[in-house]
Order: structure tokens, then C-alpha cells, then sequence
């Protein structure tokens, strides 16, 4: 019999079909009469003709813009593998609805709608005004002698992001940021790296939010021991891995990943642990990647590594690492100028400007 | 006795100094105090430095953003180094000023100012609405024969930058994108590039708008021929390359950006021929470097050999080569986020969010 998560997953696993080639190839066409020296646009027009690929439409102005926050709590932060005392996570939840973060100035400046979705924080936010309200629980186990979460926490986690695809799709967004906020978090993320491509916790262990090197150290035993606990020698799913060493807000992000593809949104990845949770979508539905693009690449080490096994190549290379989403919002206008680039130019026809010699 | 272009910029280079390290101290001091980890949001927590320790004040809102397009024809592309013909400058001016272009369709998404300039286009241009009528003449003079500009054409281009970038100053611009147009300008930047760094023609020139292998052999040797020609064995001066071997759009772009660097404004070079403009001002006052920003490197391979010379590192790296400004002006929303996260952004203090352990 399948666990609740799988047969949660399955109708939706089964509607996502990669983007279409033809759409694509047109794509590439109509770029070509526009004026500009053949493919002088560069990674521009590869991003045109993927979202045109994914949408299966014409674009649709104004472009619609939105980045989800999932915040979630993390036992393992018991072990003291974080820089900043857990109760960061709440405080930081505060300050996204007080618009004084960082993706906050980010929407706010590139237009793009913010949704903060508490699934998993350990601390009282009933009636927070301004806040997406899908607590699951108060935070996730401690991995290293647990799982992360139960069956049930997992299903509950996953259908959180799941709806909220459900709801951008509706609301007419076609951009989607997928960010997090979560002490601990990277030490999950670290895991499931490991877990995925059998990296060894020493090449996949950064140092988060800023520890020392002592620490660092710990943090990244910690990280090989949790692996260890969990998966020596098996070669565990992609759901085993996101309840045994995940978390919940990379559940929801994995979830709306896997939801965005199905609903043809354009998954816009932001640091580690975002690419964590579309690694995991991927290694769950593989025609997810299609529906990828890597904001940004992140100073964490681990990071590459993921962007490797997603085969996905980063917008920015900013060695930015704070997460929130704010290195998908800050590619956002990048995808924009793609689109607005596709719809808007002239092309040498209409603007009488003369073609190059063969 | 000075060469009137000497004379000319003896008194603007006077008034170069570097930006202030004061400034740059304090933006450092304020950044710690944000609500994120220490150093998290990497390069556009310099960036914000250094336009801080230019501007020497606080950053005004909104931010002022102006994109120049120079344009011009070469004498040189009677030797068939263009994929395209010498009317497509002409060409592309009217289809910038019926807002055609790619520049055009970038520059209103992001809420940059375009001015187009024509500094030397071969064709009548009289009464062309919009446009900044500054011509010096019908293009430069084949570089393969003789210099590209007589001492007085020169004069006259540099100072078309020169006046341009203080009407800019007063019009409360900050952030100064530097673009052109111009058909066969790749090779009198690949010619300005060897003269300037000793790099050979083989190394600095590339397929411009696109030329084939063949042409592309042909143009590497004009280039080389044209440098040798000019300075075989000499170490010419910053304006000696400019007159030999640049064009008039080159040299309302030198100029501009040497006065834009007098009037504290920040510019952003954009492509190969922008960054062959910005190394010129700086073989002619060194000061001017740090008020430089790279938009992004281009295709070009002599792009980044001029990168190395300007110690610049891009912050795009999209595999663009377009030129009118286009790398400029993409990167200009991540230059505005930059000063938005340092202007907007909420502190430890003001949101009580906890700080990290020692």
C-alpha cells in the first residue's frame, strides 16, 4: 500500500508533461526577425524561448510576479549547528510582515507580489496579519536521532505548497519565487544534497548564515552523521528523503514546485535550499526540470552541487547567500527584459533595417 | 604646445579624484546594522559601497537613470569587416527613435531615460525628432590609411560627451548607462584594445555582429594592420589611440565618461566598444576607475582583456552581445537594488530581530 505522500503525489505527478518543443522552435523563430544580430541576445532568448515553451501561450502583459516565503523551524537546531539562535525564524516572519527584510525592498522595488506562509514555526503567529497561515506544527524533529517528520506532517507540508501553486495559476501569475526562512535550514539542505547525489557532507556543508570554522566543522559531522542515521548504504527516495532529512518549508517549496509545473508556472529557483527542494521535485517527477530556472547561484558550497544535478545554470553569480528568495526576485527583471524583449522589439521588416550578408 | 584635445581635458581630469573611502566606511558601518547575515547580500553590498563613496551623500529617491546611445559610422568598413552593412547605423538610429530597438523595449521596462546621440552617422538626420543632434561629421576615415579623426574632430566628439554628461548631472541622473551603435565598431575597439594592453589582434578580435570564420580571419588581420600601421613600436598616449583608431561615437563616449567621473555620477559600461571607451578614460586619468561599474561582458573575447585593464568584474554574464547599452540597462535593476536594500531595509535594532553569536 502507498504512504499518504505518494498517493498524494501521484494524479498530480502524472499531469506534468515537459514544455513543448514547438513552442519552443517558435519561439526561436520569431526571435530571429527581430532586430538584432542573430542570437546576439544570449542567454535571453534560451529563457524566452523556455517560458514560451513552458506557457504554451503568448506572453501575457503585465507579467505576472510573485515570490512564496515558506517559513518552518528545525530540531537539528538543537546541536547548535546555526550562527543565529532559532528564534530568528519567528522574528524574521515579523520583520517580512513589517516589510523591513530584504526581499521586502526586493518585491516591493521589481513588483512582485510576496506571500509569507508559516508552515512550521515554532512560535505563537495566530492572527498575524499579512501572514499565510498553514502551520503543519511547531518545527521539524531533530534528524539526527529521528525523522524529520511523520507521514502525515510530510503529506500535510507538501499539500500546503501544492494549493498555493494551485491559487498563483488562478491569480495569474507566471513568474514564481521559491524562498525560504528557517535557522537550520542549510543543515537540512546539506543532508539532502548528500542524500541525492552521494556527495560526501564535506564538499556540501557551507557555513550557513555565517559560522566560524569550529563550528563549521561540527556542523558538518553533524551533517554526515544525520546521512548516515538515515541512509547508510540504501539509495532512498526522493519522499524518504525529504521527511527524514527535510524540513518543512522545503516540503511546501517542494510541493509548489512540483504543483507549478503542472499548472505551467515558471519556477523561479533562489539559493540552497530552494534548490533543494526543486532537486527533490525533479528527483520526484523529472519532467520537472523543464520548468526550472536557477535565479541565482549562492556562496554555499553545496549549492553547485545541486545546480549540477538539476543541470541548470544561474541568472546571477552575486555570492549572495540569504535566502528569502531574494536571488530569484533579483532575476526576475532578467526574465522580464526576455519577454518584454520577444513581445516588444521590431523586427527588421517593420523597421526597414537592412539583413546581414550571407 | 598642447593639441586642443589636450587642452581641453586638462582642466575636467584636474577635478577627478578618487570616490571617497569615508564614504565607503561608513556604507560598510550602516550595511552591518541590516537585518540579514553579515556580508549575505555579497557583491551588491559593494556595489552600494562604492556608489555610496561616489555620490559622498545619501542616495536620493528615486533613482535617476539615463542610458546614452552614441552613434556613428567608420571609415573602416570599406574593408568588409561587418556582417552588416554601413546603413544599418542609420538604420538603427530611426528605429531607436521609433522604439524599436532592444535598448528601447529594456530601457522603459526599467524606467531608464534613452537619449540617442548622433555624433558622426553617415546620413541626414536633420529634424529627426528625438534625437540629440551633436554630428561632428559623416563618420570617421579609414584607420586602415590614415587616422580616424583629424585633432578638431576629436576635440569636438570628447567634447559631446563632455556637455552631455553635465546636462545629465543637472537633470538629477545617478546611475549613467554607456551604449552605441555604430557598424563597424568591434573593430576599432579590437584596434584600441591592442594598442592599449599589447594584446595581439588575434586574441582581441571577435566575430562582432556576426561574421563568419573567413571574415572573421580577414577582420583580425585589418586590425592588426591597422595597429601597426599607427603605433609599430611606440607607446601612444590615451588620445593618440582614440584619434588613430576610434571612432567619434568612441570619443563622445570617452568624454563622457571622464566628465561623468568630474560630476560624481556613476557610470556602467555596457559592451566591448563601451569598455574600450572606458579604458581610454582611464589610460587618460586613472581616477576615473572607481567610478566605473562593468554592466556585463559581452561575447567579445577582447572584452574581457579590457575587463582585466579596468580591474572590473561584470555583473551580468548573460552571453550578450548587443551593445546599445543593453548589458548596461539590465544591470541597472540590480545597481537600484542595491541602493534600495541600503536605503529601505530595517535594522536588528529597529526590528528586534536577535544578532548572531560570537
Amino acid at each position: 500500500m502507498n504512504s499518504p505522500s505518494v498517493t498524494t503525489l501521484t494524479p498530480l505527478i502524472r499531469n506534468i508533461v515537459p514544455p513543448s518543443e514547438e513552442w519552443r522552435m517558435r519561439a526561436r523563430l520569431h526571435l530571429d526577425t527581430l532586430t538584432k544580430p542573430l542570437g546576439s541576445l544570449g542567454r535571453l532568448e534560451d529563457l524566452a524561448a523556455q517560458m514560451l515553451a513552458i506557457r504554451q501561450e503568448e506572453f501575457a502583459a503585465p507579467v505576472g510576479k510573485a515570490v512564496y516565503i515558506f517559513a518552518a523551524d528545525h530540531g537539528i537546531t538543537a546541536e547548535g549547528v546555526s550562527a543565529y539562535p532559532r528564534e530568528v525564524t519567528y522574528q524574521m516572519v515579523l520583520n517580512f510582515l513589517k516589510k523591513g527584510a530584504a526581499i521586502n525592498v526586493l518585491a516591493r522595488l521589481h513588483g512582485v507580489q510576496l506571500h509569507v506562509v508559516d508552515v512550521g514555526v515554532d512560535g505563537d503567529l495566530h492572527g498575524a496579519e499579512g501572514l499565510v497561515h498553514r502551520k503543519v506544527c511547531q518545527g521539524s524533529r531533530n534528524m539526527l536521532h529521528e525523522a524529520a517528520m511523520t507521514e502525515e506532517q510530510l503529506t500535510r507540508a507538501l499539500n500546503v505548497g501544492i494549493e498555493l501553486a494551485g491559487e498563483a495559476s488562478s491569480a495569474g501569475q507566471m513568474l514564481i519565487a521559491i524562498g525560504e526562512m528557517g535557522i537550520g535550514n542549510t543543515t537540512s539542505a546539506s543532508a539532502i544534497t548528500c542524500s541525492l547525489t552521494g556527495s560526501p557532507a564535506s564538499l556540501a556543508t557551507g557555513r550557513g548564515t555565517g559560522v566560524g570554522t569550529e563550528a563549521h566543522t561540527h556542523k558538518t559531522r553533524i551533517v554526515q552523521a544525520v546521512v548516515d542515521k538515515h541512509f547508510r548504504g540504501a539509495a532512498p527516495s526522493g519522499l524518504d528523503i525529504l521527511r527524514c532529512v527535510g524540513g518543512l518549508e522545503i516540503a511546501a517549496m517542494t510541493g509548489m514546485i512540483l504543483s507549478a509545473a503542472r499548472h505551467k508556472l515558471i519556477t523561479v529557483v533562489d539559493g540552497f535550499i530552494s534548490a533543494a527542494a526543486a532537486a527533490l521535485a525533479v528527483a520526484i517527477e523529472p519532467n520537472v526540470q523543464g520548468y526550472l530556472v536557477a535565479g541565482h547561484r549562492s556562496e554555499e558550497p553545496g549549492h553547485q552541487i545541486l545546480l549540477d544535478y538539476l543541470k541548470l545554470s544561474p541568472i546571477l553569480t552575486l555570492s549572495m547567500r540569504l535566502g528569502e528568495g531574494t536571488g530569484a526576485v533579483l532575476a526576475m527583471p532578467i526574465l522580464e527584459s526576455a519577454i518584454c524583449l520577444y513581445t516588444q522589439m521590431a523586427t527588421f521588416d517593420s523597421a526597414g533595417v537592412s539583413g546581414a550578408s550571407a
